[in-house]
């Protein structure tokens, strides 16, 4: 016994190791396969490993969780916004180890080892897994706030830690995940209904954004997947290239988790369900945001070919993310003229469009000189809504030519214009 | 010296209990001293934990960091966002560590278990005790982006991990630390210029959304406070009743850094500094964002004595946020009439404001009654901006009252200018 667990931790970590390298390589060959390996190519999106973003990657998944929170929290009245610890002292998978209490104890004799090792093990905060636990824990102050009237809910978003994602599972899934969750509580009576008003409430988000919708679907968990105490379980799945990955999961969980979380005390969880005093089921709607992310832009990104009048094929890839998704609105560029009088109109509408909270991409700073069909083709990888060129005419008569990323079409313009222009474009694809 | 090690890794965990235990009694004290003990009263922005936030307490730190991120990353063109990773294997204060692994250790047989606690220390993954080390990372996949050309700047914002908060430094100041960081980097020559402008513009943010802006201040780091390899440092700091607290620091780093993280390859870290190629330097802007909250939160509160016609003492707490960083624009609440009637308008309104992105507070959905008195005083106590109330008048004529929170007066307005009176009331604050 004694030498099979010895046996078990000397090779653990050499284990730990080999698996963490060949799933390295594994989920750079799953992202190689993601949508022909484009992923890769999106470098201002995704660098080479997953789960770290560039400077659009960046913006984009600020702009998918604060729709998320739009949609779950700002505009449901009896939804409240949450901010637990990312560590605390009940959670036990993963523990935070403060490096020199592990170098002391490695000085010490053997036979005061052991003894080290368990206080260490005992005192140390573990890091959260899920957002669940916060959720509870905010329960009972909230009770206040909503004069323990039902139904109401807890949402947060935030990174969880995962101890060792399973190989099988790994798009948009490292050992760290930004998750969003929205913990609701309600009547045992009603909690079915909500469950599935909850579901269709996000399929029909995630089909908001998305390109092409019908890659988006839901399903049922089957009963021997259920998660521990669940009773019904809802998937939003994704159908990567590689196959289909769940985004999303809708748990119903009953009354239990609320119970043993504050040790079976009723009475102060109890809320009003109309006379009667009762303690609320709870639904747990959680999903991955990395991998939401990453099922946008595979969604969005387009391969178009084009045979030009030379008869020659050109491809062109086009990221045709939702207006309000695409992390850059427009672009400005200049033409052939004065540059430092166009210089100064770019400026001027840079200013304006970030005044107005439009993200703009200021080209007209790149010095290095590339011909218009190379602007348009690195926009379009990125996802620029607008390109906007600013030429001598417009010195003259204020317009300027405005191409839409995906028409293509170029459309003259008042320079007075172009903000308005672009403020409702992008409201019209909000409200639709 | 074994004894000496064995005797104070033995008293480690036994010490670190109650230095824990006497630092949270010291934390809740310096918490209660803090504006006279008004934190604690605010319970739905803080609950009686540092760092533990209410519903109102989480939207007003996304508001405050929304307000960071639109000035120091939307508004400027050459500063781009990032998010690096929380944990990596590079960082070596805390580490994480799988509790299986470490349970696995203590059935080790001593022999063993020296070797298995090596590996365990060697192979975990660090957590991030700040944030430069992410935009080291970016550094280089960054510069296709800018075309090598200086400045830019990465920014981030996110929880880092502390081992131990020193005990003078409480406030604000848990295990955990949300923090917000900008990395300039910058040709050498203009780096102390830049070190200026910035400390400059962070005054500047932080004094606009005070009520007392003379509160917060700026003075250099004395040469012996300095940060490992800093040529020069700026603070700003805030005056809490219980003293001065540092929310800001500007660091002059120089290029130790940036070469220290990248083994000194200089040729892949150049930039353009006009013809020139040069590795630049980086400044170091990073800010305690849960510090900072407090500080709004200290700086906001008011308490306001009011003699009535009995000439009786009446003391209120009025939160006077900036109404930028409000959480709740606007309450709604019924007067006395057709209770369903009211109640229709009373939706409608609501779904009006949640449309346009205004945080209404659904007062009407209260059954408990209560004075208009105390419902004021609840209002102003959450900072809640202004305090529609409809009533039996409404559904005649359409008027309504809307009552201010920093001037309590009372004004009458028609139902369909309610929203536009508020979009130009937060708009107008804003831009001052």
């Amino acid at each position: 016994m004694r030498t099979a667990l010895s046996c078990s931790v000397l090779t653990y970590c050499v284990r730990k190791r080999l698996v963490l390298l060949s799933r390295e390589k594994l989920k750079q060959q799953q992202w190689r396969n993601q949508s022909g390996g484009s992923f890769l190519e999106l470098q201002h999106y995704i660098q080479n490993k997953p789960g770290l973003y560039g400077p659009l990657g960046t913006e984009l998944r600020r702009n998918v969780l604060q729709q998320w929170w739009t949609a779950v929290v700002s505009s449901k009245p009896n939804v409240f916004g949450i901010s637990a610890r990312h560590s605390s002292e009940c959670l036990d998978t993963l523990k935070i180890v403060d490096k020199k209490a592990l170098d002391e104890l490695e000085n010490l004799p053997e036979n005061e080892l052991r003894e080290g090792l368990a206080r260490i093990s005992q005192h140390s905060q573990g890091l959260r897994t899920g957002l669940l636990h916060g959720a509870l824990e905010q329960y009972v102050p909230s009770l206040q706030l909503i004069n323990r009237k039902l139904p109401f809910g807890l949402a947060e978003t935030g990174v969880c830690f995962r101890p060792e994602p399973a190989l099988s599972d790994t798009i948009g899934c490292s050992s760290e995940v930004t998750e969003t969750s929205l913990v609701w509580f309600c009547s045992p009576r009603t909690s079915s209904q909500w469950l599935d008003y909850w579901a269709r409430q996000r399929l029909q988000w995630w089909r908001k954004f998305a390109l092409g919708p019908s890659d988006f679907s839901m399903c049922d968990v089957m009963s021997e997947e259920l998660r521990e105490g669940a009773s019904r379980g809802v998937k939003v799945l994704y159908r990567f290239p590689s196959g289909s990955e769940t985004l999303e999961t809708l748990w119903s969980l009953g009354d239990t988790e609320l119970l043993r979380r504050h040790h079976g005390s009723r009475a102060k969880l109890q809320c009003k369900d109309g006379r009667k005093s009762i303690v609320p089921h709870i639904l747990l709607v959680s999903a991955n945001m990395d991998r939401g992310v990453l099922a946008f832009l595979s969604n969005s990104l387009q391969h178009v070919q084009k045979v030009d009048s030379k008869q020659r094929l050109h491809q062109r890839k086009v990221l045709k993310l939702h207006p309000t998704l695409a992390p850059v609105k427009i672009a400005l560029d200049m033409g052939r003229g004065s540059t430092s009088e166009l210089r100064q109109v770019c400026e001027g509408l840079l200013q304006e469009f970030l005044e107005a909270g439009i993200s703009a991409w200021p080209g007209y700073m790149d010095t290095a000189p590339s011909s218009l069909e190379s602007l348009h083709a690195k926009y379009d990888e990125m996802g620029v809504l607008f390109t906007v060129m600013i030429s001598e005419s417009t010195l003259e008569n204020g317009l300027l030519l405005v191409r839409n990323r995906d028409t293509t079409i170029r459309e003259t313009m008042h320079i007075s214009e172009i903000r308005q222009f672009l403020l409702k474009y992008i409201s019209a694809a909000e409200n639709i």
